[in-house]
């Protein structure tokens, strides 16, 4: 089902154009674009409701399923298309996942006010290769937003995302007795060396501001990465890899 | 020593444009450009030799000594010589630092083609954090671009920066006695927890193609990130974060 495309004004195009620049309209589509063939093969892979694909000239997908639509464009309007400087000639937008709805458990990463889209694929490329569950909560970047889905290097098509609210978040640990731990640079904070992490809900915060007050008023532990007295703090994602590192779950 | 310039064609500003965009040129120079004035206040903190300042109308930095030279600019300005979306007011330039000639010891990073400028600016300072030394071989990303300086935050500033071709890193293990290690996805590499990180310069490779043959064929150990079967890597910054938080030395 090849389509070839050479107006701007194509409403399949124009379709593409708005998943990419708006999240609400992703929400109200429940679709969202990504680019390459890397991340297309792992979207078949795993399943994933591809809807469409649209090719640059001379682009070839091995083993397509025949049923989904292609659309066929020049490298011109591609870049168009896709608004980015270098786009690698094949994008394509898939149904949103269904979201993981399972309870909470210990050994859960929550990402608080994560704004970064690259650091927010960062970390669930990392929570996937550690084997870590991990909840998104109001105030990150848009996991369907294509940066994080570039970022994440597939991880968003092989991992169920959770969403959550921070208030939710708190019930679930207090109602399941999962100790809620918060990292945060104080005098009392624990070293992650010396705290059970599988038993616990580790939140993240955000770049420039840290752990939410809420977070922090309702956390039952407080932890600190230890670092040089000279460094203010890390990068979030490396942060984040850091305590997931300590989570990690490889050998279960 | 604030001085009002209104001119695109000041050539005090064409020489920031062009440290900002030519590498050959900063070296030519031997000067580099960081953006902000925290970073400012860092590099005087640390008694780098800060060569000149820019500023855009209204912008204060306290303390600044009295013998910088100040360039005061319009935003507009400020914008067209940063070449920034949004700049933050403040750009400045530096004298290289001198860099580290000290012998190569255990426990040391090396960064292999590092090609991604963040990614090096956020290897620096995790390894500042951690209180590791740095080597960059030949391919790296340069650490006076002015993205790597502010992933950085700073980190630059306060650490000495050890330059060396794989060349030199080989022939300083072997004469040394330190362990060469490098990161590879083979199935005879010993997991990471298991090996002494401290006592080997453990070598990290670039995000499209890992460690260099060079330094694959001239390695004594293999080491590899334990990770979920599904995952084919974990991004450059987080391989090394990892890599250095199992090597950090911040109780030492």
């Amino acid at each position: 089902m090849e389509e070839r495309i050479t107006s701007k004004q194509n409403t399949s195009l124009s379709h593409v154009r708005k998943l990419l620049s708006s999240r609400a309209y992703r929400n109200e589509c429940r679709e969202f674009v990504a680019d390459g063939i890397k991340l297309l093969q792992e979207a078949l892979k795993w399943k994933f409701d591809v809807k469409s694909v649209i090719l640059s000239d001379g682009v070839i997908v091995p083993d397509l399923p025949a049923h989904i639509r292609v659309l066929r464009v020049s490298p011109e309007l591609m870049k168009y298309v896709s608004n980015m400087q270098s786009p690698q000639g094949a994008l394509f937008t898939c149904a949103y996942p269904q979201a993981d709805e399972s309870e909470l458990s210990g050994g859960t990463l929550v990402l608080d006010e994560i704004q970064d889209p690259g650091n927010v694929g960062t970390i669930l490329r990392t929570a996937d290769a550690m084997n870590v569950p991990v909840v998104l909560c109001g105030g990150c970047a848009d996991p369907f937003n294509e940066k994080t889905v570039r970022a994440s290097m597939g991880a968003i098509f092989r991992t169920k995302l959770r969403f959550s609210s921070a208030e939710d978040v708190i019930a679930a640990c207090r109602h399941r007795h999962i100790p809620l731990a918060v990292t945060a640079l104080h005098a009392d904070s624990k070293d992650i060396r010396d705290a059970e992490l599988r038993k616990c809900a580790v939140v993240i915060g955000s770049e420039g501001h840290g752990v939410s007050p809420l977070f922090l008023e309702n956390a039952d532990l407080r932890l600190i990465i230890p670092m040089s007295p000279r460094c203010e703090s890390l990068n979030a994602a490396v942060a984040a890899s850091i305590v997931l590192w300590q989570m990690q779950r490889i050998d279960a």
